[in-house]
């Protein structure tokens, strides 16, 4: 499978976005919407202190069918209270209204600075007339709902008669354990819900959930997927295939979009006894400081990688038969770093994709996690983002 | 109880500290002695990739009595093989030569790069006659074992009729989880070592394995007590208070000196179930990059207290009964954020100790773990710390 060249919409899908004064000139409100009812299931976060949307949303998913989403940036309105809830419902109100549904058939997403309560009339008067914008770039969509993002995200691909389309944001606070902040995904093939929420929870599980900026768990994480069916049948393993493939390639974007990240982070890690333990362990490197700042300086200070095997107490490691390669070169056997070129090391982690594999010479299990190199740029972004 | 305004040794313990090549001029070799076989006990790492020092310290300690540390920075002799093994032996011999006493009574401490072999021979031959440069002052001894410390680090305390002495090192690579990198405490009291193994481990336990810079827990980690009993007998409860105290205080200092760090950040967790919670959250608080990123720009974006929290997805949090407060002021109540002055916050963040107090409203236990800010220095730090 190929995704395509420039993102589209499957049919039946459309978007709009606006600045409606959140922000001071960016797009801040982003409408997502389908021509019929779509099939939809969702994972959300697992923060304790999920966002009025996040609460909202769980109730709403149980519908199992969605006609919209709505999704403003700059307030995440969460730790809002009562009134958070209040105006999360509002939101879903005000985009069926415009939209000739119900609420309940609005998922609703907001992203940004927690603990401010949401300017919900802004909201309100602006998604006025937005039915009229909507159109089929995705890109639009994903505008509307960046932060910290470099830049907006899509991607669509093709399997059998239909399109597979993925809309995401995030940045930062990103170790998801659900979903991304926020990753919608558009399909017109036909599936019922409870097909949908197993296919989801299976991609979800291998690229979503195993993403990691910098090990902070927002409380407005979503993963969505909408199937309006306009597309007919597709074969389920094909679908699921290309739906996998897609969350992980959409995985390691936001993983490269990291706050300050100049290297995607990917840390495999090979011939654990189970594939929880191969998780712990990947995850465990991808978030290390130590790691993430060897990479960012291509600094062959590999000793690192046994530092934060070792630092995983609870995986069983065969500490005298341990292996790690750098881009396919080996810098650690039998536990022991290797005698190396320094050169070929540095040269190997300079490059903008930087592939550690670790093998725990312990059992038969794989897990890849995906991450980025740690830099001023997420200093920079970090201590003024409320204020900024 | 206070401090001394000088730190200074107990009776019969004195050290060395020497330039022996490991570094181009500064001191790399430091010899601890005690005039007469004191009894120890010790903790180390619980990293799986322990170094060869601490393989032959966990033998060393059985005897429960020492007569010397002999530690060196530069080369932490990890990952090195049964190759590493004979060196750290070679190490304790030599000192034990010096001193005039058993290679079976000397602990061996090496901090620096990993995975590179130990230059034994130029210890060897450095450490002869480093027991004539032996003398009181501990600051020396702590010279010799910086790595990227900014100062040397030493604290001692009165209690009875003895003295109490810390001298450590360590500011990155720090979750300690045993002990902090190298932390050396000398008594004069008199106790056996089955009794300073309970009181060390119960010092340790609220000091340093509450202490985190970065997360990543060093394969060095070591922490030794001595007792010489040269003050003869103390009161084991006066004793353990100035113990546990002075465990905190050398903790405080190495948060403070966290590689980059510019802030100390303490975070109090009360009103958890238990204890194991109090700690769990406590440190998840005290190890979030966005946390650590607010204190170091002062930015009041304390919403990021209730996401660190809420990540903790195995605490028993009462959402609706949770508060905070930052340096005395609150921010947080009934799980949501107060209207607060921005001001205020910002000020009270701008002072060098930080203190972020929870209530999880949950139950009555409570811990306190002890961190820093992160900064552009760590990423300064350690994206070429293995090239410089």
């Amino acid at each position: 499978m190929t995704f395509h060249d420039r993102a589209r919409f499957p049919r039946g899908f459309r978007c709009a976005s606006r600045n409606v004064g959140l922000k001071p000139e960016a797009r801040d409100l982003t409408l997502f919407a389908s021509d019929v009812d779509a099939a939809a299931a969702a994972v959300f976060t697992r923060n304790q202190f999920p966002g009025a949307p996040i609460i909202l949303g769980r109730e709403t998913i149980k519908g199992g069918a969605l006609r919209a989403i709505i999704a403003n940036s700059k307030v995440s309105n969460v730790a809002t209270g009562e009134r958070g809830l209040q105006n999360a419902r509002r939101m879903a109100a005000a985009a069926a209204n415009e939209l000739g549904t119900e609420p309940g058939k609005v998922l609703v997403s907001s992203t940004g600075v927690i603990g401010v309560q949401l300017p919900v009339e802004k909201i309100e008067a602006g998604v006025v007339g937005m039915s009229r914008d909507l159109q089929d770039d995705p890109l639009v969509g994903a505008e509307g709902i960046m932060t910290t993002d470099t830049h907006p995200k899509a991607l669509s691909a093709t399997v059998g008669g239909a399109t597979i389309t993925w809309v995401a944001k995030g940045s930062g606070m990103i170790e998801p354990n659900m979903a991304t902040m926020l990753s919608y995904i558009f399909t017109d093939a036909r599936f019922d819900a409870a097909t949908l929420d197993r296919l989801l929870r299976e991609a979800v599980h291998v690229s979503f959930n195993m993403l990691s900026v910098d090990t902070d768990t927002s409380t407005s994480d979503t993963c969505v997927i909408l199937a309006n069916g306009l597309a007919g049948s597709v074969d389920e393993g094909a679908f699921r295939d290309v739906l996998v493939a897609g969350c992980i390639r959409m995985t390691e974007i936001l993983a490269r979009d990291g706050e300050g990240a100049e290297h995607l982070l990917r840390v495999t890690v090979r011939d654990a006894v189970n594939e929880s333990e191969a998780r712990y362990v990947a995850k465990a490197l991808v978030n290390s400081p130590l790691i993430k700042t060897m990479v960012h300086g291509a600094d062959p200070n590999v000793g690192r990688i046994l530092m934060a095997i070792g630092k995983c107490f609870d995986a069983t490691v065969n500490t005298t038969a341990t292996s790690a390669w750098v881009n396919g070169y080996q810098v650690v056997a039998n536990g022991e770093r290797l005698e190396f070129d320094d050169a070929t090391v540095r040269a190997a982690l300079k490059v903008e994709v930087v592939d550690l594999e670790v093998s725990l010479g312990a059992g038969q299990a794989t897990a890849r996690a995906y991450g980025c190199d740690l830099t001023k740029g997420y200093i920079d972004e970090n201590a003024a983002y409320y204020s900024s």
